[in-house]
């Protein structure tokens, strides 16, 4: 079969390589029918995330058919159209029994990364009892593969642990898929405001289409004084970091209202500065984490019943051979407008 | 000044009556500029509220502009548009603290019950600083007086204690006025199934267009029978009782998925048989109470951001003055297709 | 092996019977070394469950060895000593991934019931990754015995469900095992006071020795009554029925003030009547439920660390095989002054 | 009258005042009974806290008797006895009716800051309604004092932002006051372990009679190192911050297990570094704040019912006129073996 793998840092290469089996039994084979691109795949070319060693198949986002079946599979069988959770979860450490899969003790972000992804036309996904969802019949396969990792990340990450209320002010910093993922389940809870930063006009622009009630370019002023402004120097309900650097963790802890929420759902490679000197008093509360993705169920159901559309982040298609092609316009996501780029098999 | 009296069961009156004025520092005089009435008007009508004696002005909803102030009013002055909560709170009692304001030593529902309502030109509003809310500037007045009473009641009672959640199934039983405003308010948190019942088909049609997914007719064969079917047989996550019969109660105790909770929002003037012989094993909850109006704050956001639209449940309107025209019409709702009357002054 | 079988109603048999073994890979069988006989197991008898049908080996509480294990079976090794759920739960189905074990659509209560139980030598106990927990090195397992069903049931059902929080009053109505349960667990949560209610003096004498600060014999007046005055009229802010009467039921739902819950734990054979005329302004929540055992690694926790003794709970103790006297003693609770009984293989 | 004031960095001096009188309807003047000294009052001294100004009485702590009364108290008489809250509230802004007191508009942190504060034979406390405490008769007022500040701050800031749970693991890094309230509260949640972090052998020596399970010095090796090692590698379920130091706060974050939070309760005077690029995938929480003293009526039936004690972190007992003295020794109280010392009148 042919898949999408790691080369070392800045190489990769679509090759022919070994189609995968099963290698215990609570595994499956899935054969791809559409999979996507994510940042932290852009990260890994940097050669940023050492985990992940040369000759890997890339990505962990995908939907596709099962192929291939483990003899201790009880909830699926051959020819399901199933949706791949970036997550694997064994389904019976003590962390899976709450629901926080991300930190499965024999699972976790293991697709892509220890093991081979879904960037090919065949995956094994281990203990697919826990790893994968059923697709309901006549759903739009191609919108839900937002939901193996992005569509949960902002839900769960930006949404619920910023706790949001009917009735809050808002601020997303940062509106990549992730941030416009985080944009989309916010409104599940009706907040009065949501305002959006970021650098790039078009992606503001997105943005007030798929919801936001203010849109600020940083850039244009100072983005801090621009929020509170918005907010009669009071500052927002809960901001939601979806970048991943000092300076737009900077800009969440510089506008939050005395009881507010900092959910940082960007993936940082460096530490930031706190500043506990101004914030001891303002009885704040700052979260962070990797998706546990317990939410799929809860988000099919909404996708199912038309409250969110996710097949908007979807701005590019190719054929799953022309992945490379595909691999450009990603990596140069403002030129090409690009949010998130599907790749057909 | 005029007002709508209680003269005794089946009796009302719009008579002259003293103009009310200042009795404790803490009080204010609201000049009525829209008021309404509500089911429990027609109640106490009935005489089936013994703690309204005759002589009494009805009416505990209504928005309007202040025109007498006491010395201890420290939130607003003179001239100031107001929405006057059916709850008085004195905001020093422990269960004001806690924003129990149903349960408030020297308040609670007193307005058009203990002492002179809203239905007149001008109404005494005890603890003006716990019991008003300022109307922000431009909003639409005449549909704010759905926050006095009928949208928090929805939203308190029958939303929030129900704890629904994006992807929820949920069934409103009775689509009244109440029954509507859990309807509007149950979006909030974007349930994937409104399921409404009733007995009339002209409020089930309004309740589509409100937003109901799913509505049954009481009579068109058995509901609870029709609510499984529609749930594939396990029943809802949150059934919302907003009548007060027991049969209607009744309904709602048979359509509970394990782990659901039924929310009681209709005023109940008898018992009702609870099957704890069936629920003991199922992992439910029942919640019921008056409402708090503690909620007053997040509606205004809502309906100031256009998340809702109250104004929605208005069907007709009068000049205050022909109040007693407006009693048949809401005596009569089915025949008449009221929800909410406006009495404008 | 030797079990202790039901043989329709008031009938019941130490007998000998075919020892279990491994029907599905994810079964173990374990050696019992400590059971005991719960309430149910008296309902049983009387023919008044008919899911039980002649024949069936009774009893769902117990700790043992494992003996025999599946070849699915990944958390367990022959030779474990193991506490037993009383409820089996598959780990896979939408309920069990939200904890909600009861409702297991394969699993819930099947041991002593639909499948034989632990009054046996031997019992086989289905999807043991998630129905049985490791006891830690040290642990006195007699005591542990407790956790199979009782102490999670007094906990989970009465004091979460009942929400329990420092300062509360909380009245448990009913003395027994599981309202001593509820009694035991309820100190987790650091009530201001805890008022215990039965008919029977001694055990009334003993809930004092565990922790209640008052104590009702229902009998000596009014119980109703007797707990408004310890309230100074207002009531309590969580009650715990642990009876499952409707007698018992009513003093719960007339003791709650504004705000309370009442928590359900007793096994109801009758409906009951809800006084809705007089609640529905109360601000109030009713809960009922079947145990979910998803807090017993909690409750090891506690026990492990000496916060709680549930051995105390135990009054009596017999060898295994004189079950049938360990029945007789049970089954005169009050006249033997037992609690739980234990039986030692 | 006698009062301490603040006379610009490191002086103080006890001095003749005018008596305050009444200023505004809602206050009310306190004879002081007990107050005493808080590691804020040493921070003013050093001159960190540029909102005290020359002058000013000090202390925010305190119990006392009803001298003079304002026309608008309603809940308070001349000669009731009451505790001080450290933080005053008005009861109508949006702050209060939440219960964020510390954020109230035209209160918060007034006391021995903006206004006179406790250390001095009478106070003025404004909105007396909301920023006092009826005290029971029969109560212990020296050990009330405790819940003017400290009880409240280590209960509301470290264990409920804490979230303690039954059979958690919590360390608590800092045995000072704050500290050991945080301490002696935790216990209201039946934690399983609870470590104590401090460099004071005395004062950790202490903290094992007050319920710690295990205590580590720093200095003797790695603190944190110390903690994983105690957790089985995994660390903590609750961290709290009791210092206010970045290598405290460090301690803390270094060892979070998956889905911990930490509590910060120090008083910061510079940033820290957030160790986002580890921390952003451990799925935990971070939480800081002024203490709102909303839980001081818990608190006080905690106390009465015997669950607390809150006497017993008093360790020294001056006149009131010795103040000075006081100040010395809780100045150097690692040397002093000083927690809190207590000033009668």
């Amino acid at each position: 079969m042919k898949a999408l793998i790691y080369n070392g840092p800045a190489q990769k290469a679509w090759v022919e390589k070994a189609k995968p089996g099963i290698e215990a039994p609570t595994d499956v084979v899935v054969r791809i029918t559409h999979t996507t691109i994510c940042g932290s795949d852009l990260h890994i070319l940097k050669g940023d995330v050492p985990t992940v060693t040369p000759g890997r198949t890339l990505g962990h986002e995908g939907v596709g058919v099962i192929e291939e079946i483990g003899l201790a599979v009880s909830s699926y069988k051959k020819g399901d159209h199933v949706l791949i959770s970036c997550i694997t979860a064994c389904g019976r450490c003590n962390y899976c029994k709450h629901q926080m899969y991300a930190h499965c003790s024999d699972g976790g972000w293991l697709l892509g990364n220890t093991i081979d992804g879904t960037q090919a036309e065949y995956v094994r996904i281990p203990y697919a009892d826990h790893s994968l969802y059923p697709i309901p019949p006549g759903a739009d396969e191609e919108a839900l593969v937002m939901l193996s990792d992005i569509l949960p990340t902002g839900f769960e990450i930006g949404v619920l642990n910023g706790q949001i209320k009917p009735g809050d002010t808002v601020a997303i910093v940062g509106a990549g898929p992730v941030g416009m993922a985080a944009l989309l389940t916010a409104q599940f809870y009706s907040p009065a405001r949501l305002i959006m930063v970021d650098m790039d006009s078009n992606r503001l622009e997105v943005a007030r289409t798929f919801g936001a009630t203010d849109v600020i370019r940083v850039g244009d002023g100072d983005a801090v004084q621009r929020v509170l402004e918005l907010t009669g120097g009071i500052g927002v309900d809960v901001a939601i970091e979806a970048v991943g650097l000092p300076a737009t963790f900077n800009i969440c802890q510089s506008i939050l209202a005395p009881g507010a929420r900092l959910a940082n759902v960007g993936v940082h490679g460096k530490s930031v500065e706190l500043h506990t000197e101004k914030l001891w008093m303002q009885n704040i509360s700052i979260s962070m984490g990797l998706v546990n993705t317990n939410t799929t169920p809860t988000l099919l159901q909404t996708v199912q019943s038309g409250r969110i559309d996710p097949g908007k982040l979807i701005t590019h298609r190719f054929p799953l051979d022309q992945i490379e092609t595909a691999y450009e316009v990603f990596g140069n996501a403002a030129k090409e407008k690009a949010l998130k780029v599907i790749l057909n098999a």
